[in-house]
């Protein structure tokens, strides 16, 4: 419990404009993307990494739990104050983007920095940043850390942790930490930058992050592939890659997904395919780009696709994503709750997966449409429920946990993108054994041994 | 000290076959690339991963230190038993490529499997794995994992912590760890792939790597830029990187390697240069490939290069290479004694770092040619002596010191690619605060509370 003389010494630290615990701000600061809802007794607005330090350091004197956050538009609760406490909300002062750096190739932001607000100041200096996830326009930098956050892209560039170069960071008794440097080779000491990304705010404040950027590719084309099976969707997606295409996305619509899209949007998708494909290609030279395009046109003609159409412009391509894009919004059709999933499997292992879904969809009567990105096996799956219905949400609900079964002897993971946090806890004892959950429960002391930075997520 | 009880409990996990004390495997695993000399106690060549997690366990229980090695090829004495005790030798049994998955584009290896070996055993697949360390040959992944090994593609294709997608290793009580999955997306947990690369056998031992793969490239061209500045070369070197190229390596030659090589070799370089050039470009289509070689000439001409060579054909380019591949040797005309480090810099502070290396040469009394990777501000810093004076050896040493300190000072690291181990370890209070060594020893202790797993690395 937060006590009158902790209130003024937080103010003392960031300043009483910056420290709320009115009911609009402990409502504002109670919830994220789950809807869930945990309010917190205060709310700071530190301003610098030293005032970030101070609070730490009286937090964990007098053992008040600290929760770290940048939009709150996490899917699992990372950034709700499930044991009360501080929200420590980064997004307010700092969201400065520090430097670009066109030498090394670097851009250097503080934690709140928008993730699409660095894309596009790195992308007038003709640099590129590519995760995006699909809260690209509100999730802040530090909550893509935190949570390890992937995108569309991720097929070719990689997820967030292949960008993060260098960190700094407050540890609960205060002292500040650097991890890595602006090189791109940096093997002294342990990799701790390796081990905060993706920690979920639970071993320490991340203060500052340097990412590394590349450079903006000149050209991209868009594509698509209707094949009657995921199976052979499947099929030419490993094939095309394994022969040496290297597209930026390659997202798949599954029949479900497409029927209701049509249904709601009538673009004239074929409601009997098994499954679409759109990819997007980029490259600096017309060369390489059709070279690729052949590629994928090769291979999905080899493994049966029915229809094949390369944008010729942005308005075809646009239009080729329009499906994609509002494929979320679409399968509502079949049920106004959707309990959606962020489960990833060995690509190899998709068809399969897919197979068991559907057969777990009717063994407890509900739709479980799924659409995501083929390129890394990582497949939003949407259990479709009627909200009005509790024991309908009931089965929903039983209907993941055996989704999550599947995925973890398929070789998958509970989360590809989305994190842990509070809603997948309940879960971890599926996918770790009692000596992988006991070695985090160190990992976590050793950075907080009075576990106060955002107790009671990820299990531990 | 290891008893005969000891001895027998050993012999009955691994078989006694696989068990040495004799004084010629005790002399054979004494060393490394170092050639500093720490005599283990005993030899063991565990199995299989169950032995591996009997043996830890029991050293564990018997407080006796197990030092894990791979191929002894390390620069930093990582693999050197410097408290005695056992050295867990995982290339003779444990060398096996499990599985090349072309589906899901990885491979599953052993630690003893040669890095090279891979390289060829993928290749035949049209798969590839970049990494490349100079060591290649005789190198073991395992190695190359713990030590997060680096090399000349590292520009473009990154380095072993890029490729890390899963591990399984053994903790110091016995218990069998996997971190990971066979996906790009996987955010369920710690990250602890991620700390476990380059953690120089200290937290467990790695008994499973599963390897990213990729594509590999058609074509590949080699081109050459002479530069009267290694400040002008460097500016060409960042320009083209921001502009859009992507060269596979971005070698360098300062001058001081430029006239060793031409003494030695007589190949016509031209020793009045500032710096030489040396990049590779790869790709798939010849027009790609033409783009970058374009930008490259580009920049290098604006930026003052005399004189700019394509190779036509393999042997120019093997011509090209020949001044980089053997600068090494070359330089040996400076000082029968090379004492050599991999600091590595933010590359646009590269032409400080050489200058100030300079002086500290003058200082000293002591040439100090540099070559390496200015893709990537990996600068092989070569201080050489007289290896039969002590007085310009123990000069050469304080040379090293003061190189460290303009390298931290520059925002750089103690090591891009060789670790810390033994040799690098008196200077971890330079490059760390006590904050984060005190954390780095917590880290040390989540893992091996007893402090069994290569005792007295890393300065820990």
């Amino acid at each position: 419990m937060i006590e009158k003389r902790d209130i003024r010494a937080l103010q003392k630290i960031v300043g009483s404009e910056n420290v709320k615990d009115d009911r609009a701000h402990l409502l504002a600061y109670s919830y994220d993307a789950t809807r869930e809802r945990y309010e917190p007794e205060l709310v700071l607005f530190p301003r610098s990494e030293e005032e970030v330090s101070q609070v730490l350091r009286y937090c964990n004197q007098h053992r008040i739990p600290v929760v770290p956050r940048g939009a709150g538009s996490g899917f699992t609760g990372g950034a709700l104050p499930v044991k009360g406490g501080v929200v420590l909300a980064l997004e307010r002062h700092m969201n400065k983007i520090k430097e670009i750096d066109l030498k090394n190739m670097v851009a250097v932001v503080e934690p709140g920095v928008l993730n699409k607000e660095l894309q596009r100041a790195v992308e007038r200096h003709g640099l590129f940043y590519p995760p995006d996830p699909a809260s690209q326009e509100y999730s802040t930098i530090g909550g893509n850390v935190a949570e390890n956050a992937g995108g569309m892209r991720a097929a070719k560039y990689g997820i967030t942790k292949d960008y993060v170069m260098a960190l700094r960071a407050v540890l609960p008794d205060g002292s500040i930490i650097r991890a890595g440097k602006r090189t791109i080779k940096d093997v002294a000491g342990y990799n701790l930058a390796g081990i905060l990304v993706g920690s979920e705010g639970t071993l320490a404040v991340i203060t500052e992050i340097t990412l590394k950027l590349i450079a903006k590719p000149r050209l991209s084309k868009t594509m698509m592939g209707i094949f009657p099976t995921v199976t052979q969707a499947m099929e030419a997606v490993y094939r095309s890659l394994a022969g040496g295409a290297n597209p930026v996305a390659m997202e798949f619509l599954d029949q479900l997904t497409i029927r209701a899209v049509e249904e709601k949007f009538h673009k004239g998708l074929p409601t009997d395919a098994g499954a679409i494909l759109i990819s997007d290609i980029d490259g600096n030279v017309e060369a390489e780009i059709d070279y690729q395009i052949e590629l994928l046109r090769h291979h999905f003609q080899e493994n049966g696709a029915s229809a094949i159409q390369i944008a010729k412009d942005q308005e075809e391509a646009a239009n080729i994503w329009f499906a994609r894009r509002n494929a979320s919004q679409a399968i509502t059709i079949y049920g106004s709750k959707k309990i959606n999933e962020d489960v990833t499997v060995p690509r190899s292992e998709l068809p399969r997966y897919l197979e068991e879904v559907y057969r777990i969809g009717e063994r407890y009567g509900v739709k479980i449409p799924c659409f995501g990105h083929t390129g890394d096996g990582n497949v939003h799956t949407n259990v479709m429920v009627d909200g009005s219905d509790p024991a309908q949400v009931q089965r929903g609900y039983e209907a993941i946990e055996e989704i999550f079964k599947v995925t973890i002897e398929l070789g998958g993971t509970l989360s590809g993108e989305h994190g842990i946090g509070l809603s997948k806890a309940p879960f971890m004892r599926m996918a770790f054994s009692d000596e992988e959950l006991a070695l985090f429960r160190r990992i976590k002391a050793a950075f907080d041994p009075n576990n106060i930075l955002n107790p009671g997520k990820m299990g531990l």
